[in-house]
Protein backbone atom coordinates (compact mmCIF):
# COMPACT_ATOMS: atom_id res chain seq x y z
CA UNK A 1 0.00 0.00 0.00
CA UNK A 2 2.44 2.53 1.03
CA UNK A 3 4.59 1.15 -1.87
CA UNK A 4 1.96 2.27 -4.20
CA UNK A 5 1.95 5.97 -2.75
CA UNK A 6 6.10 6.56 -3.11
CA UNK A 7 5.78 4.50 -6.78
CA UNK A 8 3.12 7.50 -7.92
CA UNK A 9 5.68 10.05 -5.88
CA UNK A 10 8.20 8.85 -8.14
CA UNK A 11 6.37 8.83 -10.90
CA UNK A 12 5.90 12.84 -10.88
CA UNK A 13 9.41 13.32 -9.64
CA UNK A 14 10.75 10.84 -13.03
CA UNK A 15 8.59 12.74 -15.38
CA UNK A 16 9.75 16.28 -14.39
CA UNK A 17 13.06 15.13 -14.98
CA UNK A 18 12.40 14.14 -18.62
CA UNK A 19 10.57 17.53 -19.04
CA UNK A 20 13.86 19.26 -17.56
CA UNK A 21 16.07 17.13 -20.33
CA UNK A 22 18.30 15.49 -17.28
CA UNK A 23 20.08 12.23 -17.78
CA UNK A 24 19.02 8.96 -16.14
CA UNK A 25 20.98 9.80 -13.17
CA UNK A 26 18.88 12.95 -12.68
CA UNK A 27 15.74 11.24 -13.46
CA UNK A 28 16.49 8.51 -10.56
CA UNK A 29 17.67 11.39 -8.10
CA UNK A 30 14.31 13.43 -8.65
CA UNK A 31 12.70 10.02 -8.41
CA UNK A 32 13.99 9.10 -4.84
CA UNK A 33 13.32 12.36 -3.79
CA UNK A 34 10.28 13.03 -4.95
CA UNK A 35 9.30 10.09 -3.13
CA UNK A 36 11.19 8.99 0.04
CA UNK A 37 12.31 12.93 0.76
CA UNK A 38 9.30 13.80 2.58
CA UNK A 39 9.55 10.85 5.19
CA UNK A 40 13.68 11.23 5.31
CA UNK A 41 13.02 15.02 6.49
CA UNK A 42 10.42 14.07 8.88
CA UNK A 43 13.53 11.61 10.17
CA UNK A 44 16.24 13.86 9.86
CA UNK A 45 14.07 16.19 12.46
CA UNK A 46 12.73 13.88 14.70
CA UNK A 47 16.90 12.67 15.05
CA UNK A 48 16.12 8.95 13.89
CA UNK A 49 17.24 7.37 10.89
CA UNK A 50 15.50 7.48 7.62
CA UNK A 51 12.88 4.61 7.57
CA UNK A 52 13.86 4.61 4.12
CA UNK A 53 17.14 3.49 4.75
CA UNK A 54 15.92 0.29 6.76
CA UNK A 55 14.09 -1.78 3.72
CA UNK A 56 15.37 -2.45 0.55
CA UNK A 57 11.69 -1.64 -1.36
CA UNK A 58 11.87 2.40 -0.43
CA UNK A 59 15.25 3.01 -2.67
CA UNK A 60 13.97 0.09 -5.01
CA UNK A 61 10.55 1.16 -5.83
CA UNK A 62 11.76 4.60 -7.50
CA UNK A 63 14.55 2.91 -9.20
CA UNK A 64 11.24 0.80 -10.82
CA UNK A 65 9.33 4.05 -11.35
CA UNK A 66 12.55 5.41 -13.47
CA UNK A 67 12.70 2.70 -15.47
CA UNK A 68 9.14 2.75 -16.32
CA UNK A 69 8.97 6.52 -17.00
CA UNK A 70 12.79 5.85 -19.36
CA UNK A 71 10.87 3.84 -21.62
CA UNK A 72 7.17 4.47 -21.67
CA UNK A 73 7.36 8.61 -20.69
CA UNK A 74 5.66 9.54 -24.03
CA UNK A 75 2.70 6.91 -23.43
CA UNK A 76 2.20 7.93 -19.86
CA UNK A 77 0.36 11.39 -20.21
CA UNK A 78 -2.43 8.75 -21.05
CA UNK A 79 -2.55 7.75 -17.74
CA UNK A 80 -1.59 11.21 -16.14
CA UNK A 81 -5.14 11.51 -14.31
CA UNK A 82 -4.88 8.05 -12.45
CA UNK A 83 -1.34 8.80 -11.48
CA UNK A 84 -2.86 11.83 -9.57
CA UNK A 85 -5.53 9.48 -8.05
CA UNK A 86 -3.03 7.27 -6.84
CA UNK A 87 -0.76 10.34 -6.01
CA UNK A 88 -3.73 11.72 -3.72
CA UNK A 89 -3.95 8.40 -1.86
CA UNK A 90 0.21 8.82 -1.17
CA UNK A 91 -0.91 12.37 0.56
CA UNK A 92 -3.77 10.71 2.51
CA UNK A 93 -1.32 8.06 3.47
CA UNK A 94 1.99 9.93 4.44
CA UNK A 95 0.43 12.79 6.40
CA UNK A 96 -1.17 10.38 8.90
CA UNK A 97 1.43 8.06 8.93
CA UNK A 98 3.83 11.25 9.60
CA UNK A 99 1.68 12.40 12.40
CA UNK A 100 1.65 9.42 13.81
CA UNK A 101 5.59 8.98 13.63
CA UNK A 102 5.70 12.52 15.05
CA UNK A 103 3.33 11.85 18.28
CA UNK A 104 4.95 8.75 18.74
CA UNK A 105 8.54 10.85 19.53
CA UNK A 106 6.55 12.84 22.29
CA UNK A 107 6.29 15.86 19.91
CA UNK A 108 3.13 18.14 21.05
CA UNK A 109 0.22 18.41 18.49
CA UNK A 110 1.17 21.71 16.47
CA UNK A 111 4.84 20.21 15.65
CA UNK A 112 3.29 16.89 15.02
CA UNK A 113 0.63 18.51 12.49
CA UNK A 114 3.50 20.23 10.86
CA UNK A 115 5.90 17.49 10.46
CA UNK A 116 2.91 15.46 9.42
CA UNK A 117 2.14 17.62 6.41
CA UNK A 118 6.30 17.82 5.54
CA UNK A 119 5.98 13.81 5.46
CA UNK A 120 3.56 14.10 2.28
CA UNK A 121 4.69 17.16 0.74
CA UNK A 122 8.57 17.72 1.59
CA UNK A 123 9.25 15.17 -1.16
CA UNK A 124 7.78 17.25 -4.05
CA UNK A 125 8.98 20.86 -2.50
CA UNK A 126 12.96 19.29 -3.13
CA UNK A 127 11.96 17.91 -6.61
CA UNK A 128 10.88 21.55 -7.36
CA UNK A 129 14.24 22.98 -5.61
CA UNK A 130 16.46 20.22 -7.73
CA UNK A 131 14.15 20.79 -10.78
CA UNK A 132 14.58 24.52 -10.08
CA UNK A 133 11.01 25.48 -10.27
CA UNK A 134 8.72 27.53 -8.10
CA UNK A 135 7.93 24.86 -5.54
CA UNK A 136 4.00 23.86 -6.57
CA UNK A 137 2.39 23.70 -2.86
CA UNK A 138 3.46 27.24 -2.56
CA UNK A 139 1.94 28.61 -5.69
CA UNK A 140 -1.19 30.24 -5.60
CA UNK A 141 -1.77 28.72 -9.50
CA UNK A 142 -1.86 25.77 -7.73
CA UNK A 143 -4.80 22.84 -6.83
CA UNK A 144 -4.85 22.50 -3.11
CA UNK A 145 -1.58 20.26 -2.39
CA UNK A 146 -0.78 21.05 1.38
CA UNK A 147 -4.21 21.91 2.69
CA UNK A 148 -5.96 17.93 2.11
CA UNK A 149 -2.29 16.93 4.21
CA UNK A 150 -2.38 19.85 7.05
CA UNK A 151 -6.12 18.90 7.61
CA UNK A 152 -5.67 14.85 7.76
CA UNK A 153 -2.65 15.89 10.37
CA UNK A 154 -5.03 17.56 12.45
CA UNK A 155 -7.64 15.53 12.82
CA UNK A 156 -5.06 12.59 13.59
CA UNK A 157 -3.41 15.03 16.53
CA UNK A 158 -6.96 15.95 17.82
CA UNK A 159 -7.52 12.14 18.00
CA UNK A 160 -4.77 11.71 19.96
CA UNK A 161 -5.51 14.49 21.79
CA UNK A 162 -8.94 12.89 22.15
CA UNK A 163 -7.68 9.77 23.34
CA UNK A 164 -9.30 7.99 20.08
CA UNK A 165 -6.41 7.43 18.35
CA UNK A 166 -8.58 4.31 16.92
CA UNK A 167 -7.25 2.65 13.52
CA UNK A 168 -10.71 3.94 12.27
CA UNK A 169 -9.74 7.17 12.84
CA UNK A 170 -6.73 7.07 10.73
CA UNK A 171 -8.35 5.53 7.77
CA UNK A 172 -10.64 8.20 8.01
CA UNK A 173 -8.18 11.12 8.35
CA UNK A 174 -6.30 9.42 5.08
CA UNK A 175 -9.95 9.69 3.51
CA UNK A 176 -10.50 13.39 4.29
CA UNK A 177 -7.46 14.06 2.81
CA UNK A 178 -7.34 12.28 -0.28
CA UNK A 179 -11.14 13.40 -0.65
CA UNK A 180 -10.43 17.18 -0.35
CA UNK A 181 -7.29 16.56 -2.63
CA UNK A 182 -9.43 15.34 -5.20
CA UNK A 183 -12.17 17.85 -5.12
CA UNK A 184 -10.02 20.67 -5.52
CA UNK A 185 -8.44 18.84 -8.51
CA UNK A 186 -11.87 18.27 -9.71
CA UNK A 187 -13.17 22.08 -8.76
CA UNK A 188 -10.32 23.40 -9.34
CA UNK A 189 -9.93 25.22 -5.79
CA UNK A 190 -6.88 27.17 -5.13
CA UNK A 191 -5.99 28.26 -1.44
CA UNK A 192 -6.63 31.97 -0.55
CA UNK A 193 -3.88 33.95 -1.80
CA UNK A 194 -3.65 37.95 -0.52
CA UNK A 195 -4.91 40.63 -2.88
CA UNK A 196 -2.38 42.58 -4.98
CA UNK B 1 12.43 39.31 22.84
CA UNK B 2 13.58 36.02 21.15
CA UNK B 3 9.79 35.98 19.75
CA UNK B 4 10.13 39.63 18.77
CA UNK B 5 13.25 38.59 16.50
CA UNK B 6 11.48 35.49 14.93
CA UNK B 7 8.49 37.55 14.47
CA UNK B 8 10.11 40.29 12.13
CA UNK B 9 12.33 37.24 10.29
CA UNK B 10 8.69 36.13 9.66
CA UNK B 11 7.75 39.26 8.09
CA UNK B 12 10.21 39.14 5.71
CA UNK B 13 9.27 35.77 4.80
CA UNK B 14 6.03 36.36 4.16
CA UNK B 15 6.47 39.66 2.74
CA UNK B 16 8.38 37.95 -0.27
CA UNK B 17 5.76 34.65 -1.03
CA UNK B 18 3.26 37.14 -1.23
CA UNK B 19 5.85 39.67 -3.98
CA UNK B 20 6.54 35.80 -5.88
CA UNK B 21 2.82 35.38 -6.00
CA UNK B 22 2.30 32.30 -3.75
CA UNK B 23 -0.69 31.42 -1.79
CA UNK B 24 -1.41 31.46 1.96
CA UNK B 25 0.37 28.22 2.47
CA UNK B 26 3.34 29.58 0.89
CA UNK B 27 3.21 32.64 2.86
CA UNK B 28 2.75 30.59 6.03
CA UNK B 29 6.06 27.77 4.63
CA UNK B 30 8.17 31.27 3.89
CA UNK B 31 7.36 32.47 7.02
CA UNK B 32 8.16 29.63 8.81
CA UNK B 33 11.11 28.84 7.39
CA UNK B 34 13.11 32.56 7.56
CA UNK B 35 12.14 32.51 11.06
CA UNK B 36 13.34 29.02 12.44
CA UNK B 37 15.29 27.65 9.49
CA UNK B 38 18.65 28.58 10.93
CA UNK B 39 17.85 27.21 14.15
CA UNK B 40 16.57 24.19 12.51
CA UNK B 41 19.38 23.88 10.24
CA UNK B 42 21.68 24.60 13.96
CA UNK B 43 20.07 21.74 15.62
CA UNK B 44 19.79 19.42 12.86
CA UNK B 45 23.93 19.39 12.35
CA UNK B 46 24.33 19.63 16.58
CA UNK B 47 22.08 16.10 16.31
CA UNK B 48 19.35 17.35 18.68
CA UNK B 49 15.88 17.90 18.49
CA UNK B 50 15.28 21.10 16.96
CA UNK B 51 14.37 24.09 19.53
CA UNK B 52 11.66 24.89 17.60
CA UNK B 53 9.69 21.74 18.54
CA UNK B 54 9.46 22.36 22.02
CA UNK B 55 7.49 25.33 22.52
CA UNK B 56 4.40 26.01 20.31
CA UNK B 57 5.24 29.90 20.87
CA UNK B 58 7.82 29.37 18.00
CA UNK B 59 5.65 28.09 15.54
CA UNK B 60 2.59 29.98 16.16
CA UNK B 61 4.51 33.57 15.99
CA UNK B 62 5.23 33.04 12.09
CA UNK B 63 1.71 32.72 11.47
CA UNK B 64 0.36 35.42 13.18
CA UNK B 65 3.04 37.24 11.12
CA UNK B 66 2.09 35.69 7.90
CA UNK B 67 -1.48 36.63 9.37
CA UNK B 68 -0.19 40.31 9.08
CA UNK B 69 1.18 40.22 6.23
CA UNK B 70 -1.75 38.82 4.55
CA UNK B 71 -4.25 41.76 5.74
CA UNK B 72 -1.83 44.39 5.53
CA UNK B 73 0.75 43.80 3.32
CA UNK B 74 0.66 47.37 1.21
CA UNK B 75 0.75 49.05 4.54
CA UNK B 76 3.76 47.01 5.51
CA UNK B 77 6.00 49.27 3.26
CA UNK B 78 5.33 52.12 5.37
CA UNK B 79 7.20 50.12 8.11
CA UNK B 80 9.70 48.53 6.04
CA UNK B 81 12.72 50.83 7.87
CA UNK B 82 11.03 49.47 11.35
CA UNK B 83 11.42 46.01 10.45
CA UNK B 84 15.22 45.79 8.94
CA UNK B 85 15.67 47.65 12.64
CA UNK B 86 14.10 44.35 14.89
CA UNK B 87 15.25 42.40 12.04
CA UNK B 88 18.90 43.16 12.66
CA UNK B 89 18.24 43.23 16.42
CA UNK B 90 17.47 39.35 15.65
CA UNK B 91 20.52 38.39 13.87
CA UNK B 92 22.51 40.12 16.68
CA UNK B 93 20.29 37.39 19.28
CA UNK B 94 20.27 34.69 16.95
CA UNK B 95 24.02 34.38 16.48
CA UNK B 96 24.70 34.91 19.80
CA UNK B 97 22.46 31.56 21.44
CA UNK B 98 23.56 29.65 18.45
CA UNK B 99 27.45 30.16 19.26
CA UNK B 100 26.51 29.77 23.00
CA UNK B 101 24.49 26.38 22.06
CA UNK B 102 26.84 25.00 19.82
CA UNK B 103 29.84 25.77 22.75
CA UNK B 104 27.80 24.21 24.80
CA UNK B 105 27.77 20.48 22.36
CA UNK B 106 31.42 20.27 22.68
CA UNK B 107 31.97 21.96 19.59
CA UNK B 108 35.55 23.65 18.81
CA UNK B 109 35.27 27.62 18.44
CA UNK B 110 35.63 27.85 14.65
CA UNK B 111 32.72 25.40 14.19
CA UNK B 112 30.65 26.94 16.89
CA UNK B 113 30.77 30.36 14.95
CA UNK B 114 29.92 28.94 11.57
CA UNK B 115 26.93 27.43 13.53
CA UNK B 116 26.38 30.41 15.14
CA UNK B 117 26.11 32.28 12.43
CA UNK B 118 24.21 29.68 10.22
CA UNK B 119 21.51 30.09 13.44
CA UNK B 120 21.28 33.61 12.30
CA UNK B 121 21.10 33.90 8.57
CA UNK B 122 20.71 30.26 7.71
CA UNK B 123 16.51 30.71 7.93
CA UNK B 124 16.96 33.82 5.04
CA UNK B 125 19.31 31.40 2.65
CA UNK B 126 16.27 29.29 2.62
CA UNK B 127 13.82 31.53 2.16
CA UNK B 128 15.62 32.51 -1.05
CA UNK B 129 15.88 29.39 -2.44
CA UNK B 130 12.37 28.19 -1.62
CA UNK B 131 11.43 32.08 -3.51
CA UNK B 132 14.33 31.22 -5.90
CA UNK B 133 15.88 34.21 -5.84
CA UNK B 134 19.77 34.61 -5.47
CA UNK B 135 20.53 34.30 -1.40
CA UNK B 136 21.02 37.73 -0.55
CA UNK B 137 23.65 36.86 1.49
CA UNK B 138 25.89 35.58 -1.04
CA UNK B 139 25.67 38.30 -3.31
CA UNK B 140 27.97 41.29 -4.00
CA UNK B 141 25.30 43.94 -3.93
CA UNK B 142 23.64 43.12 -0.45
CA UNK B 143 25.17 45.05 2.28
CA UNK B 144 26.69 43.41 4.99
CA UNK B 145 24.64 40.85 6.91
CA UNK B 146 26.64 37.73 7.22
CA UNK B 147 29.59 39.31 8.72
CA UNK B 148 28.08 41.06 11.75
CA UNK B 149 26.80 38.07 12.86
CA UNK B 150 30.07 35.91 12.15
CA UNK B 151 31.60 38.96 14.18
CA UNK B 152 29.05 38.08 16.85
CA UNK B 153 29.60 34.71 17.15
CA UNK B 154 33.07 35.23 17.30
CA UNK B 155 33.54 36.88 20.30
CA UNK B 156 31.81 34.58 21.87
CA UNK B 157 33.97 31.86 21.00
CA UNK B 158 36.72 34.02 21.77
CA UNK B 159 35.25 34.85 25.45
CA UNK B 160 34.70 31.13 26.21
CA UNK B 161 38.36 31.02 25.24
CA UNK B 162 39.22 33.50 27.10
CA UNK B 163 36.95 32.02 30.29
CA UNK B 164 35.05 35.55 30.58
CA UNK B 165 31.80 34.20 29.30
CA UNK B 166 29.41 36.29 31.15
CA UNK B 167 26.03 37.69 30.62
CA UNK B 168 27.92 41.09 29.81
CA UNK B 169 30.01 39.66 26.87
CA UNK B 170 26.85 38.24 25.59
CA UNK B 171 24.86 41.27 25.28
CA UNK B 172 28.02 42.89 24.39
CA UNK B 173 28.43 40.74 21.25
CA UNK B 174 25.10 40.85 19.95
CA UNK B 175 25.46 45.03 20.35
CA UNK B 176 28.38 44.43 18.33
CA UNK B 177 26.65 42.91 15.48
CA UNK B 178 23.34 44.89 15.94
CA UNK B 179 25.61 47.82 15.40
CA UNK B 180 27.25 46.71 12.54
CA UNK B 181 24.51 45.30 10.61
CA UNK B 182 22.99 49.05 11.22
CA UNK B 183 25.91 50.90 10.05
CA UNK B 184 26.31 48.60 6.93
CA UNK B 185 22.31 49.77 6.03
CA UNK B 186 22.98 53.04 6.84
CA UNK B 187 25.96 53.40 4.97
CA UNK B 188 25.84 50.85 2.09
CA UNK B 189 28.59 49.06 3.41
CA UNK B 190 29.19 45.86 1.45
CA UNK B 191 31.53 43.09 2.00
CA UNK B 192 34.76 42.85 -0.04
CA UNK B 193 34.40 40.93 -3.75
CA UNK B 194 36.62 39.77 -6.08
CA UNK B 195 37.93 42.08 -8.96
CA UNK B 196 36.70 40.52 -12.26
CA UNK C 1 45.20 13.71 1.12
CA UNK C 2 41.48 14.07 1.83
CA UNK C 3 42.47 17.48 2.51
CA UNK C 4 43.34 17.78 -1.24
CA UNK C 5 40.37 16.30 -2.63
CA UNK C 6 38.32 19.00 -0.40
CA UNK C 7 40.57 21.70 -1.56
CA UNK C 8 39.74 20.58 -5.17
CA UNK C 9 35.94 20.67 -4.65
CA UNK C 10 36.27 24.33 -2.06
CA UNK C 11 38.42 25.75 -5.73
CA UNK C 12 34.87 24.97 -7.56
CA UNK C 13 33.05 26.35 -4.92
CA UNK C 14 34.83 29.21 -5.15
CA UNK C 15 35.08 29.89 -8.82
CA UNK C 16 31.10 29.02 -9.37
CA UNK C 17 30.74 32.40 -6.77
CA UNK C 18 33.00 34.51 -8.34
CA UNK C 19 31.35 33.65 -11.74
CA UNK C 20 27.50 33.98 -10.29
CA UNK C 21 28.58 38.05 -8.75
CA UNK C 22 29.21 36.43 -4.90
CA UNK C 23 31.17 38.56 -2.79
CA UNK C 24 33.59 37.15 -0.45
CA UNK C 25 30.94 35.54 1.94
CA UNK C 26 29.53 33.74 -1.09
CA UNK C 27 32.51 32.63 -1.90
CA UNK C 28 33.23 31.17 1.68
CA UNK C 29 29.80 29.67 1.33
CA UNK C 30 30.11 28.29 -1.79
CA UNK C 31 33.77 26.72 -0.90
CA UNK C 32 32.88 25.65 2.68
CA UNK C 33 29.12 23.69 0.77
CA UNK C 34 30.91 22.48 -1.66
CA UNK C 35 34.02 20.76 -0.23
CA UNK C 36 31.75 19.30 2.94
CA UNK C 37 28.23 19.52 2.13
CA UNK C 38 28.13 15.80 0.72
CA UNK C 39 29.73 14.27 3.89
CA UNK C 40 27.77 16.89 5.85
CA UNK C 41 24.50 15.20 4.36
CA UNK C 42 25.76 11.91 5.13
CA UNK C 43 26.74 12.12 8.55
CA UNK C 44 23.29 13.80 8.81
CA UNK C 45 21.14 11.20 7.39
CA UNK C 46 23.84 8.95 9.48
CA UNK C 47 22.54 10.51 12.24
CA UNK C 48 25.80 11.15 13.70
CA UNK C 49 28.21 14.91 14.24
CA UNK C 50 29.17 15.96 11.17
CA UNK C 51 33.05 14.81 10.76
CA UNK C 52 33.23 18.47 9.20
CA UNK C 53 33.62 19.90 12.55
CA UNK C 54 35.81 17.48 14.38
CA UNK C 55 38.54 18.75 13.07
CA UNK C 56 39.53 22.38 12.16
CA UNK C 57 41.61 21.51 9.25
CA UNK C 58 38.87 20.61 7.72
CA UNK C 59 36.42 23.98 7.90
CA UNK C 60 39.79 25.50 7.67
CA UNK C 61 41.27 24.08 3.89
CA UNK C 62 37.84 25.64 1.80
CA UNK C 63 38.37 29.15 3.34
CA UNK C 64 42.29 28.79 2.24
CA UNK C 65 40.76 27.86 -1.71
CA UNK C 66 38.29 31.24 -0.93
CA UNK C 67 41.62 33.23 -0.32
CA UNK C 68 43.42 31.46 -3.55
CA UNK C 69 40.83 32.01 -5.91
CA UNK C 70 39.76 35.77 -4.40
CA UNK C 71 43.21 36.97 -5.59
CA UNK C 72 44.22 34.55 -8.12
CA UNK C 73 40.74 33.46 -10.09
CA UNK C 74 41.73 34.94 -13.39
CA UNK C 75 44.53 32.84 -13.65
CA UNK C 76 43.25 29.43 -12.38
CA UNK C 77 41.77 28.80 -15.86
CA UNK C 78 44.98 27.71 -16.57
CA UNK C 79 45.22 25.17 -14.22
CA UNK C 80 41.64 24.29 -14.76
CA UNK C 81 42.45 20.79 -16.66
CA UNK C 82 44.62 20.25 -13.15
CA UNK C 83 41.63 21.02 -10.62
CA UNK C 84 39.49 18.33 -12.65
CA UNK C 85 41.96 15.39 -12.15
CA UNK C 86 42.25 16.56 -8.30
CA UNK C 87 38.67 16.76 -8.40
CA UNK C 88 38.32 13.35 -9.81
CA UNK C 89 40.37 11.98 -7.50
CA UNK C 90 38.25 13.55 -4.49
CA UNK C 91 34.83 12.01 -5.68
CA UNK C 92 37.32 8.64 -5.96
CA UNK C 93 38.26 9.12 -2.10
CA UNK C 94 34.78 10.37 -0.74
CA UNK C 95 32.63 7.80 -2.27
CA UNK C 96 35.08 5.03 -1.21
CA UNK C 97 35.04 6.66 2.50
CA UNK C 98 31.49 7.34 2.70
CA UNK C 99 30.43 4.26 1.85
CA UNK C 100 32.50 2.43 4.16
CA UNK C 101 31.33 4.90 6.75
CA UNK C 102 27.66 3.77 5.77
CA UNK C 103 28.27 0.10 6.48
CA UNK C 104 30.39 0.39 9.46
CA UNK C 105 26.55 2.01 10.78
CA UNK C 106 24.91 -1.20 10.43
CA UNK C 107 23.26 0.04 6.62
CA UNK C 108 22.64 -2.66 4.30
CA UNK C 109 24.52 -2.34 0.82
CA UNK C 110 22.08 0.02 -1.27
CA UNK C 111 21.38 2.36 1.40
CA UNK C 112 25.01 2.39 1.81
CA UNK C 113 26.02 2.81 -1.50
CA UNK C 114 23.46 5.85 -1.97
CA UNK C 115 24.79 7.66 1.11
CA UNK C 116 28.71 7.14 -0.50
CA UNK C 117 27.71 8.35 -3.33
CA UNK C 118 25.80 11.40 -1.98
CA UNK C 119 29.50 12.20 0.25
CA UNK C 120 30.94 12.48 -3.42
CA UNK C 121 28.57 14.16 -5.43
CA UNK C 122 26.23 16.24 -2.66
CA UNK C 123 28.28 19.19 -2.13
CA UNK C 124 28.08 19.82 -5.95
CA UNK C 125 24.81 19.41 -5.73
CA UNK C 126 23.87 22.40 -2.93
CA UNK C 127 26.53 24.31 -4.67
CA UNK C 128 24.28 24.16 -7.56
CA UNK C 129 21.56 24.76 -5.56
CA UNK C 130 22.83 27.67 -4.02
CA UNK C 131 23.77 29.46 -6.59
CA UNK C 132 20.91 28.77 -8.80
CA UNK C 133 21.91 26.29 -11.65
CA UNK C 134 20.95 23.21 -13.16
CA UNK C 135 22.47 20.77 -10.65
CA UNK C 136 25.65 19.23 -13.20
CA UNK C 137 24.99 15.44 -12.03
CA UNK C 138 21.34 15.34 -13.36
CA UNK C 139 22.06 17.24 -16.56
CA UNK C 140 22.32 15.62 -19.98
CA UNK C 141 24.74 17.45 -21.37
CA UNK C 142 27.60 16.97 -18.18
CA UNK C 143 29.80 14.25 -18.41
CA UNK C 144 29.36 11.07 -16.12
CA UNK C 145 30.40 12.31 -12.61
CA UNK C 146 27.87 10.44 -10.35
CA UNK C 147 27.91 6.77 -12.36
CA UNK C 148 31.65 6.80 -11.42
CA UNK C 149 30.75 7.57 -7.86
CA UNK C 150 27.90 4.91 -7.76
CA UNK C 151 30.15 2.20 -9.25
CA UNK C 152 33.07 3.29 -6.87
CA UNK C 153 30.53 2.63 -4.11
CA UNK C 154 29.40 -0.62 -5.40
CA UNK C 155 32.60 -2.17 -5.44
CA UNK C 156 32.94 -1.26 -1.55
CA UNK C 157 29.65 -3.14 -0.72
CA UNK C 158 30.09 -6.02 -2.90
CA UNK C 159 33.68 -6.15 -0.80
CA UNK C 160 32.22 -6.20 2.21
CA UNK C 161 29.37 -8.89 1.49
CA UNK C 162 32.13 -11.14 0.07
CA UNK C 163 34.30 -10.71 3.11
CA UNK C 164 37.15 -8.82 1.29
CA UNK C 165 37.17 -5.51 2.60
CA UNK C 166 40.86 -5.06 2.23
CA UNK C 167 42.69 -1.80 1.63
CA UNK C 168 43.65 -2.98 -1.78
CA UNK C 169 39.94 -2.78 -2.56
CA UNK C 170 39.23 0.25 -0.84
CA UNK C 171 42.43 1.54 -3.77
CA UNK C 172 40.49 -0.63 -6.44
CA UNK C 173 37.45 0.84 -5.73
CA UNK C 174 38.81 5.08 -5.61
CA UNK C 175 40.94 4.24 -8.82
CA UNK C 176 38.21 2.72 -11.03
CA UNK C 177 36.07 5.32 -9.78
CA UNK C 178 38.51 8.04 -10.84
CA UNK C 179 39.68 6.27 -14.11
CA UNK C 180 35.91 6.18 -14.86
CA UNK C 181 35.62 9.75 -14.86
CA UNK C 182 38.64 10.37 -16.55
CA UNK C 183 37.84 8.62 -19.41
CA UNK C 184 34.09 10.12 -19.16
CA UNK C 185 36.12 13.53 -19.23
CA UNK C 186 38.37 12.51 -22.32
CA UNK C 187 35.83 10.86 -24.65
CA UNK C 188 32.92 12.91 -23.25
CA UNK C 189 31.22 10.04 -21.93
CA UNK C 190 27.41 11.08 -20.51
CA UNK C 191 25.32 8.82 -18.66
CA UNK C 192 21.94 7.19 -20.60
CA UNK C 193 18.91 9.45 -21.29
CA UNK C 194 15.38 9.31 -22.21
CA UNK C 195 14.57 10.39 -25.91
CA UNK C 196 12.12 12.53 -26.55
Amino acid sequence: MELVGIFAFALSGASLAVERDFDLVGMAVLAETTALGGGVLRDVLLGTTPAAFSQPAYLVTPLVATAVVFVWHRRLERVARFVLVVDAAGVGLFCVVGTQKALLFGLAGLPAVILGATSAVGGGVLRDLLARQDPTVLRKDSQMYAIPALLGATVIALGQWARIDTPTLAVGAAAVTFALRMLALRYNWRAPHPRR
